[in-house]
């Protein structure tokens, strides 16, 4: 093992705008053993997520920007090569925050073993994974859906999306969600039972397409997307409507903040709860909503999709795809067989 | 008393932009007597507020639009002349919200008994009233300031801000208070003992004065005044920042919303709260608040101001100076001897 190289990916330095395959480069380095307290795992998928973005910027945030140079980390699932962990063992399956790297060395309590026996293992990195966990900690703890009420996503197409559309569902939301294809919009009304589906490029003016779609307004409003969608959507907050808020990709390629409507005054004369959340901040609940978010899948009532690309040097332009809306559920690399 | 007359303010038409004289006017009617179930009193103050602007725009909001044509509602004090309110007697003073009126038929269920021992009467539409429990609910339900975090409250000088202020003290926060009057600032940080005060007509780059002023960022922004003032707070906002959202008093009177810098990717980053909410929303807690309200201002722990103006006719022009920022604390107007 001691002879063998690690490669990773890192900044080659930080976007201004898109996020393009030239500000990514690929390191060697020697790999190490690991310490006491610490497992070498061998990569097998990696996801690519639109909260990194932020991470490129060398601004203030909830996670330190990623250094030029080093590796960029974020959720990877491994088969652990090397234990020096009690309760690990050679050939596990566990997920952590190595990131985009072939190999990682990493510490014991970083990471959770998963049972392939379960669930197929890629679910780890989302509807059983952050992903999933974020659609639900928003949408429960924040956006608490009632029955009867309406619920709008935005970014419905995406990993986080459409599990938050089909939670609505559960609890018996009227559920619309907005994204920016019509494939992505069939699969949640026809596959997810999505109520009404709103394509933002072809179904304009927005703001009428949504007041079509939502004629008792709207109670909950999960952004993941941010900029014009949501300027469409404040205006149809009904009292004590509820914003779980959870992204903006529409703004994360933007170096300087557009000017857009003023929305306090509308969230003030409705009474709004407005909160943004990380998934982190619920980790003392983890356990519970996996629990639940397991139970929902194997009960059929919670579907999900991935999309794989095959290929560690690939990980860059999975990660650039998200940005163009390509991704229909959640974006994974495969970066070694099983 | 049946051939005496009620006069009462209505609109004149809808104010475009900053309300003028013109937009009021006065009616008379013939006063009835109370039916069962309700009160005549004899107006003695009646409220001003800047939350009555939004109801003279003919717009979706929590309450609907004053007619035009009607008395224009809103808190009031006055004495009983006749009673047929169980529990009620004539001499009695009471708090209610028929407004800008000599006179009010209400319903005894819509008013409650102010007792003349305990505090001046004016008190029950200030620091006692609605105006103390939309500081009290905003600041400790939704801000929740803790010892050692810094609170920032925008409109500091006026009703609210400064009540804000001062449970943001007697909850050991580091208070900074932002009004546009050097005068307002002195009394806020030589009488009321916030910690910084800032100008922002003078003290500018704003954006440099909050930095100096916050050294450590802000933990709780009671926003009163929106705009550009909260544009310069929302960048210094720390990780779980609260904002309650209380007024918006820089935007009342613009016909059509301007554009500002879009403040969700801020919000998401700093995993930031905001919540709009109207003092009756807290209803079912009022009887609390006002038991720790009256006890702060007997311990002299929490002082208020009243600017009271004289005279019936002088109401329209004491609600319009609320928009140039002319009252310091509580803007009340008295409309007959007490």
């Amino acid at each position: 093992m001691a002879e063998q190289m690690n490669e990773y990916f890192a900044l080659a330095s930080r976007p201004e705008g898109t996020p393009a395959l030239e500000h990514f480069t690929v390191k060697k380095e020697e790999l190490n053993m690991p310490e006491d307290g610490q497992l070498l795992v061998k990569t097998l998928y990696v996801s690519v997520d639109p909260y990194m973005r932020g991470r490129m910027k060398d601004a203030k945030s909830y996670a330190a920007p990623y250094a030029i140079g080093e590796p960029i980390t974020g959720g990877s699932i491994g088969r652990v090569l090397h234990s020096r962990v009690d309760g690990f063992a050679e050939g596990d399956i566990v997920a952590g925050g190595w990131g985009w790297q072939r190999y990682g060395i990493i510490d014991g309590k970083s990471c959770r073993r998963i049972d392939p026996e379960l669930a197929p293992i890629t679910t780890a990195l989302g509807v059983l994974g952050m992903t999933g966990l974020t659609a639900y900690f928003g949408t429960l703890r924040i956006g608490n859906p009632q029955p009867g009420e309406t619920l709008v996503v935005s970014g419905a197409g995406g990993a986080v999306g459409m599990i938050v559309g089909q939670i609505g569902k559960i609890k018996g939301a009227r559920v619309i969600g907005i994204s920016g294809s019509d494939e992505k919009n069939r699969y949640l009304k026809e596959e997810l039972g999505f109520d009404e589906v709103i394509n933002y490029k072809t179904d304009q003016p927005l703001a009428e397409a949504l007041e079509r779609a939502c004629p008792d307004g709207i109670d909950v409003y999960f952004d993941n997307v941010g900029g014009d969608i949501t300027d469409a959507v404040i205006p149809l907050l009904n009292r004590n409507a509820r914003i779980p808020l959870c992204g903006q990709i529409s703004l994360y390629n933007q170096e300087k903040p557009e000017l857009g409507p003023r929305i306090l005054p509308m969230l003030l004369t409705r009474t709004v709860l407005l909160k943004g959340f990380l998934v982190g901040d619920y980790a003392s609940e983890q356990e519970e909503g996996l629990r639940e978010l397991g139970q929902w899948v194997r009960e059929g009532r919670l579907q999900y999709r991935e999309n794989i690309i095959d290929g560690f040097d690939n990980i860059p332009e999975a990660f650039i795809g998200l940005f163009s809306g390509e991704n229909l559920g959640k974006q994974l690399v495969r970066v070694a067989e099983d």
